[in-house]
């Protein structure tokens, strides 16, 4: 593949959203061509996927439904858009991939890592990030800067033993996948977590 | 399980919607405490994932996606319908189920049975039908008999090419299985076809 491919992960209120809109930003400055997607979602069939998935009305949704609908989402997302734009040489950035599913279904939702490594592998054919950004801050501390969760989606909904067992998830992740998982610690404001960043970027070559 | 689980399976034309009314009112008509379902679908959540594997919108769906929908849709059906209903005793009767997935997707599209029997396995848990009533038609005879194709949803939109390798699917699928999938000739009759089903169902205990 020409192009370089990054992700995204961290539970809610890290500043992910923050942080994307300042990575483009940047990315845009230097004029990199870059396309910016998110999990669920990302194309047409995907984000109908999505709505499945957050929809607050969905809440008997098992597990094992919820991690197949998300991967089903990301097959679909590989091919029809992340394969395609980094044969041409972008830069992808996608917020949240496989390791969302892996601390969100297998770890936090109890799925176990076996069966969403399979799921993960199966969506992904041979398309693996260069490198995941984790943003790392501890729930306790996000939910207390965001001021309580957001409650505007299923997921968001979940209680506060979920949001830490998430935040276990990635860590366990972070563990698993060292190479490829950077964590980058963000207890700072939102400028030092971004010069972090792209510091990041500028170490593994990626601007 | 103190319930039983049926299963009827076969392509396009071959006269499954008939034979499941059919069988539906003999059942009825013996007092039999039954549920019937439909694949994909037979729960809310389910039937949204329905709406979106067959809405003809969608046709740039990869294989993979498609699997992984109805594995999505199936491991909802299994967890809230088919387990409660089998563990009170009542006899289930499903309109496809995981042979479809290795007629379609696993021989059709080409996904390959190794990938197909870990979705199949990872949707169903511990639930496996206890007999499978394939109907038995090629696909030439059922487009004749139906007087063509129809349009409807994007599956049955597929070219003849395609329907011939689901059947060769089918027939794959029969001889991995030979225990629980039992081949029931369809060029006969409805009436005909009924009375081997009922036949059928007698010799395995069911009814």
């Amino acid at each position: 593949m020409k192009g370089k491919f990054i992700t995204f992960e961290g539970g809610e209120g890290v500043g992910k959203t923050t942080q994307l809109a300042m990575i483009r930003g940047f990315l845009e400055s230097q004029g990199v061509d870059a396309v910016f997607l998110r999990e669920p979602g990302g194309n047409p069939i995907s984000e109908k996927i999505r709505d499945i998935i957050l929809d607050i009305d969905n809440v008997g949704m098992t597990g094992m439904c919820e991690a197949m609908l998300y991967s089903a989402s990301r097959a679909q997302l590989v091919e029809a858009v992340i394969k395609p734009a980094l044969q041409s040489g972008k830069l992808v950035v996608c917020d949240r991939f496989i390791d969302s599913t892996f601390a969100y279904q297998g770890v936090a939702r109890g799925l176990g890592a076996d069966k969403i490594d399979m799921l993960n592998k199966m969506a992904c054919s041979d398309i693996m990030p260069d490198l995941t950004v984790f943003l790392d801050l501890s729930p306790r501390l996000a939910f207390a800067r965001k001021g309580g969760a957001d409650t505007s989606d299923r997921l968001e909904q979940e209680g506060d033993n979920f949001h830490q067992k998430v935040y276990d998830g990635y860590l366990q992740a972070c563990e698993l996948y060292p190479d490829r998982i950077a964590r980058v610690d963000c207890s700072g404001d939102a400028v030092t977590t971004h010069s972090k960043i792209v510091e990041l970027l500028r170490q593994r070559g990626i601007v």
